[in-house]
């Protein structure tokens, strides 16, 4: 372990906070959505450039359809210990553009903010820990750890082509714990982390009834799509919200006695929820433990999109010839995606719906690192430091991500942690970073740096 | 009854029927789309100045927020009876443009027949039964009954201001018969006349869920509007399309036995209707007696739409804030749709579903002439004299139209028959009617005048 004085890092931090925001804004300003294929390269080019510039061996690791995967790494000239930083550069559409305050590729400093689509999901991350690293070398010529970055193109569009990356270069990304890509302080300004997210399955049910949409006169001869799927949905999940397809809560374990723990202690702040959702109460009156429980320990099944026939104003007596709902699982414990597909595949068949076309879209399993694996308590306790809070540790996030693909290929602890906020507004307009968020969760991922030595 | 040749009247229709076919394609290329506000009055004077050029005597009689309606008159010197014509000079919307041959509103002639949106629906009928007139009056000087034309402007949506234009001029509709706009001949060349429509009530029903759409792993905690839906919806309607709101059934009666016997000897097209949609089967099978009674006599209750979420490509793990779906309840016999909302409404607050909002668009009643009726008789015999095959008589039509108006406040015999054929592709790309049997229909009108004098 590296003798060294914190504070001089810290320090460093503070009189540089002026350059990383402008870093962070640049970065901003470079549109990258995966969505739309839109400034992918150029933004891989500029994270390779500011890892290159701050010391960083990197690499590209393009994939043949997908976008490339920027790989930097920088040894400790006296640790033999790596930790992993994953991240992502690609952002989420900015759509709907006339909600902005500021224009959304803007990368606006404003009020102790930077605004700007990927202010905080993820660019922010992926600036704050390249200038942890930057402090470090600053200060002492040195990282008390070996620090590898891996900064992908592809996690909001469910990261496609990951796994294929990490099974070719596995070596390259070996690591001994890995910092996720986000986290941040909830409205309490204490910092939260994250042991683990559920597990997602992505899936649309089309039905097709005629070869072309019919009068409704003729629904006494004609099989109408919308009611098939209807019906097959109503198969699929109860009006208390218990899903239906046999053998889906089979892989779904107990929690553990230090889970249960955490989630006792979890400060879900059900007030501010409600407001922000306008709800006047959570789903079947969820309440306290139990809302916590469920959010965070339960699968589900939602239904996000549900399209046929005519949606304009008032009506038109149409039979429409085709119907299609899109659906997520999201999953837990030893819940796999396929063999939940699978499962469902069986179950339509069973209950005579063998007509419904089903198609799989993007999935990822669930995974956790336990709350006993030392790495958590490196990555609490560092966070305590700097925030003067107790750290908020959800045994698991209600989200979803790869992470399962560096738990069971590399078997690392991961642990997500970052410098976010409770009003960043992540996915949504007017996303943002505070520069003191940014600039706290830098010192933070300096001294888990530091700790994890 | 004016003693004439009839056959002096068919030769008029024959030797005048290029100009008759001009005035329709004329009438033709004026766009007069209800839904789009566009061309209403510029058509409604081109039919009342056809109307006057024949002889009679007219009004419009415009409503506050209507499409003005064309009325005429044209009085018998010897006869006391009266006919009503009721038709409608707007059109369906002509989109999709671009599987027109011609364009929409081309009005062009080619290989025996014309094409354009209204060709058949509803502009030639209105043409050949003012062309139908004018032969009487060219040849005897006079019509063999009275003769009235009532032609909308809204049919096509839903005549939302019929009612109060019939409650306001009651005695000036006032009619010994009427024959209703649509008819033509089968697949076989035997023409079709119909005694009724079914009523239909168009319905929407909304739920609400969050104030905003939410990240999906919100699922256990906010509700989702598409699964009310979904739920609501089962408890509706089952798997065997049997309506499930109580009481729903209970106004419906037995056929007669006349209706039964028409039913018996109606020609249902099974193998053409089949091809046409790219079915192997009628839904739950059904063919022959039972397809038919099903078709004419059963109420239904079909989706004509439904949206929620995200409906673009791939997927979006999105919790949506809203959802809709539109139905359409297709009613007979005695069914009020007022009384089927009702019981809608109490059904789904009885179920748990009092969150759900229900509106009520437009609706019409059920309706039906006996086919005991003398006036069934002139018009199947008057087909019979023309066509020189048998017509078939549907007891009622699959359809709806505001039927219920004339038959319960001018409490006359309403019988559709028209000039329209098989191959007509009304509301669909390509419209058109046969020159053939736009003459032959026009004879066929000229036909009732006589034989119901």
């Amino acid at each position: 372990m590296i003798p060294m004085d914190m504070k001089a890092v810290y320090r460093y931090i503070d009189q540089h906070s002026q350059d990383f925001i402008h870093d962070l804004s640049e970065l901003v300003k470079q549109p990258s959505v995966s969505a739309k294929g839109e400034g992918l390269h150029e933004c891989a080019e500029k994270v390779e450039y500011m890892l290159q510039e701050t010391g960083f061996s990197t690499r590209q690791l393009p994939e043949v359809d997908g976008n490339p995967v920027v790989y930097g790494e920088l040894k400790s000239k006296h640790s033999k210990k790596t930790l992993l930083f994953y991240d992502h550069y690609d952002v989420q559409p900015p759509e709907p553009l006339d909600e902005w305050r500021f224009d959304a590729f803007s990368g606006k400093i404003h009020d102790g903010r930077v605004y700007g689509r990927g202010a905080s999901d993820n660019k922010g991350n992926i600036v704050s820990r390249i200038k942890a690293t930057e402090a470090f070398l600053k200060i002492i010529g040195d990282v008390p750890v070996n620090v590898k970055f891996i900064v992908e193109g592809e996690e909001e569009i469910g990261s496609p082509h990951l796994k294929s990356v990490l099974e070719q270069h596995k070596k390259l990304f070996s690591n001994d714990a890995t910092i996720w890509e986000f986290g941040g302080t909830n409205y309490e300004g204490r910092p939260e982390i994250y042991l683990g997210l559920k597990g997602v399955l992505s899936v649309e049910l089309r039905a097709k009834g005629a070869s072309r949409d019919a009068h409704s006169a003729n629904a006494p001869l004609i099989p109408n799509p919308a009611w098939r799927l209807i019906w097959a949905l109503n198969t699929m999940k109860n009006n208390d919200d218990r899903i239906l397809i046999p053998g889906f809560y089979e892989s779904v374990q107990q929690l553990t006695k230090e889970e249960l723990q955490l989630l006792k202690e979890l400060p879900l702040e059900e007030r501010k929820i409600k407001k922000t959702f306008g709800l006047k109460e959570f789903l079947h009156g969820r309440t306290g433990i139990e809302a916590k429980r469920e959010l965070l320990f339960s699968p589900t099944c939602t239904i996000n999109g549900f399209l046929t026939g005519y949606t304009g104003p008032r009506s038109k007596t149409v039979l429409p010839n085709e119907a299609m709902v899109k659906l997520d699982f999201r999953l837990v414990s030893n819940q796999k995606p396929d063999n939940i597909f699978k499962k469902l595949v069986k179950h339509l068949k069973e209950k005579g719906f063998s007509d419904i076309r089903t198609i799989q879209y993007g999935s990822t399993e669930p995974t956790k690192t336990p709350a006993t694996d030392p790495f958590v308590e490196v990555v609490a306790t560092a966070a305590e430091k700097v925030y003067m809070k107790t750290a908020v540790v959800y045994p698991t996030s209600a989200g979803s991500g790869p992470m399962h693909l560096f738990r069971n290929m590399l078997e690392c602890p991961v642990v997500s942690a970052g410098c976010s906020h409770a009003d960043a507004k992540g996915h949504a307009p007017n996303e943002n970073i505070t520069i003191d968020g940014f600039i706290k969760g830098t010192k933070f991922m300096a001294t888990i740096m530091n700790d994890l030595a």
